[in-house]
């Protein structure tokens, strides 16, 4: 029997609708919304095109979305960006404004900045309280301690747990093997399964490009978190038959012409062989629509919940 | 051929001496000497003797100690300590004192505090730069992040890994299994194991109460790393012929009298059985005299490494 499929794209708008309500019911009861403010410096166009999506997605929800800076075309007056020669100090002072400004719960910046930008200083800048991208070495920190003293999860793992729970999978004693140690989703991915407490509780192993034999480790796994990076990294032969498999490479191997637009677009493959795995696997995500739309609808949660502490609702 | 002895007493040696000759040539060179402040709030005994094992050490090699508060008693007017009904703010403004003041490097708040007091307020409040003991969020964060975001490691976990990397055990493509998931030794340990670079690049498990088949875990592992609080937990057929074992577990399970002062002291036991294991592993701590010793000594290794950073030597 094939692989039940965990669908990204059902989830988003389960968790989408579910925010778009305690929204309105925040606003109801104490007539304030969520605040978003996302920072764009230039104008790169996959910056562009990441920051519409997520404009369009804190709108739907009902959030207060801000950006500072100029529109960048006629068409869409909401979307604006910083002059891409803005001195450090300017981005530093913009930054420190939004921290004091009350009616901002989350403040992004969008990477990359140009080269002239100390990135990570840029980054360190934002409130702790306010990241809701949960990148601050402080909210890491949190993290790793866990129980109560974690605040914002990143996106991308908090997604992937989410995605684990909802699908009815057992996490409490499972095996979980994460293929992958880097710091936005291995390393997180793994300190949240280890926890204790619901969603998590698991046995957890990483294994990584110096891992001797990889194989033997996927094989032991109950739940597999792959992201790595790699297209096809993880053969069907590697997966235990029932386990959930969540894909989180995104691939470009090529390219083709959209049946919608019409227009080229990238071949997306992820770093498992997703037609052979689904025979074996009791879960599976497929790519695209598996992972890729958690991590916006991640970061909504993260804003309605950095309101939600603020307002002691937490 | 039995396990060759891991000795933290012997360690504890080499370590102290290369941190005195460095404190030595620091002086020479920038006339400065590492600051090491450490608070203690009221006259527990348990208290009492650690902090003073540490004073000691920090005298023996060449560091500035100091203490706020009256002495304890007059036989040793170094060691002092502060009223026990202090208020959290005094206490929180004692520490901002520290915390201004360019000779202290390392700040150290001893534990437990009295009840009317946020321990974690209190430790939330050392500057960042200055928590040699690596509990802080940030640290914790910047320990997860890897690389040369690390400041300052935990001590204990520190002082495993140096264990390790002198006893010549080959730790990169090595199979890690920690056993227990503390703040203190399990979560950090693991994560130092599986980063990228020297004495680390490790596969790294981590086992703990809802493990479901901790015994085939520690069968696999080349480095067992024991931090449970569980005595004789691990026996010997769960060991690897050949492995490293490093046992972290300081139980009391009774009480003898010492061959040396006549006192009543207590039975330290290991989370492994000791006997059996060091016929089986290729490398054995034992307890007594094992990691024990290795703490305070990367407590003296993290005060240093403050002063270098800020020396812009480290």
């Amino acid at each position: 029997m094939p692989a039940k499929l965990i669908l990204g794209t059902e989830i988003r708008e389960q968790i989408l609708e579910e925010i778009t309500k305690e929204v309105a019911e925040i606003k109801g009861k104490h007539g304030v919304v969520p605040g978003l403010v996302t920072i764009l410096v230039g104008a790169n166009p996959a910056s562009i095109s990441y920051v519409t999506l997520k404009i369009q997605t804190a709108h739907r929800v009902g959030f207060k979305e801000m950006m500072p800076g100029k529109p960048i075309n006629e068409s869409n007056p909401d979307l604006k960006s910083l002059p891409v020669d803005i001195s450090e100090a300017d981005l530093l002072a913009t930054i420190d404004n939004y921290n004091k400004d009350d009616s901002v719960n989350g403040i992004l910046v969008q990477l990359p900045l140009p080269k002239h930008i100390d990135e990570k200083k840029v980054l360190n800048a934002i409130d702790p309280d306010k990241d809701v991208d949960g990148f601050h070495p402080v909210n890491v920190g949190r993290l790793m301690i866990g129980g109560s003293e974690v605040k914002f999860a990143p996106c991308t793992p908090a997604g992937i747990q989410e995605m684990i729970v909802r699908a009815g999978v057992e996490t409490s004693g499972a095996e979980v093997v994460v293929v992958g140690r880097s710091n936005i989703v291995g390393k997180p991915i793994a300190n949240m399964m280890l926890q204790k407490g619901p969603g998590a509780n698991s046995t957890v192993t990483i294994v990584h490009t110096r891992t001797k034999d990889m194989a033997s480790h996927c094989k032991r796994a109950d739940i597999l978190i792959v992201a790595a990076g790699v297209p096809d990294l993880v053969k069907p032969e590697w997966i235990k038959p029932g386990a959930c498999v969540i894909d989180v490479g995104v691939n470009r191997v090529g390219e083709k012409v959209s049946e919608k637009t019409g227009k080229k677009i990238a071949i997306l493959k992820g770093d498992v062989n997703f037609d052979a795995a689904k025979e074996i696997a009791g879960y599976i995500t497929p790519v695209p629509g598996g992972v890729g739309p958690m991590t916006i609808t991640m970061l909504m949660k993260n804003t309605l919940k950095s309101l939600k502490f603020k307002l002691g609702i937490a």
